[in-house]
């Protein structure tokens, strides 16, 4: 038993992510893996599920990981469709009128965060999550992958 | 202009946070700290305004901040005061019965990133949310400090 901290092959880094062997039979000799392209996956569902509800639903896939300096698992995104992950405040004004001047959100990790309070870790059952009211910006060619930080900007490594 | 990761007194370490210019006069040479004791502060607000409403008030004090490997601020907890910032899921049982070995969920950052949706970044001038409905576990002796990983367990440094 012990941690691993796995860079994903999609670009993700965690601890203790990426394979999974809980919530599923352990009987078996099988291991849970990510969706091999989670912003497809997304499109997919989200294509469907706006066709058979005939709204303009947009998805967020999500997993929970580990993160440097900070204990416990948070939700996060690993794959989207129809929605800005990252909102870019930068150039807008704050109270004082001054310019941001890096201020970019990645709203789509705090809207799985949110979601993973109500889908919890163990057996709740609860895959999906219907986030309504939240006011976020649709694209059609937005997707997860500008959530991952490229390795030469990330002055953390 | 550039960008300083930063391991604040208090534990935290991010990029471009602890050490604020926005949101603030910048005719005035000041910036914007943390609080000193965020969770002295979370138990001050917790009481008095439990006092005042006569209900029992727990407080998460937020901030956001830049994460290593992704792009994005998100909001998290710097201080708390009547809840417990980490859920330990381990022992538990998965849908299959197996047990889990390693969850811990840090549900206050959880909390922290979904009230962070509705505060906001810029001049929405929203720096209180109420969380209602979420089914939290109270303490009188839990605090924020439970969610920084220390050093010497944390396998990313």
């Amino acid at each position: 038993m012990g941690v691993l901290i796995v860079e994903h092959k999609l670009g993700f880094i965690h601890a203790n992510a990426g394979i999974d062997r809980s919530n599923i039979d352990q009987e078996k000799d099988i291991v849970l893996l990510l969706p091999e392209d989670p912003d497809l996956s997304a499109k997919k569902l989200s294509e469907s599920l706006s066709k058979h509800f005939k709204k303009n639903i947009s998805v967020i896939i999500t997993d929970t990981m580990g993160r440097p300096f900070r204990n416990g698992i948070v939700g996060f995104t690993i794959g989207s469709h129809n929605i800005e992950c990252l909102i870019d405040e930068r150039g807008n004004k704050d109270l004082y009128g001054n310019t941001l001047k890096f201020t970019q959100i990645a709203i789509a990790d705090e809207l799985a965060a949110a979601s993973s309070l109500l889908m919890g870790q163990a057996a709740q059952k609860k895959p999906v999550v219907l986030i309504s009211g939240y006011k976020f910006m649709q694209s059609d060619t937005a997707n997860a992958k500008t959530l991952i930080r490229s390795e030469e900007e990330d002055l953390f490594r």
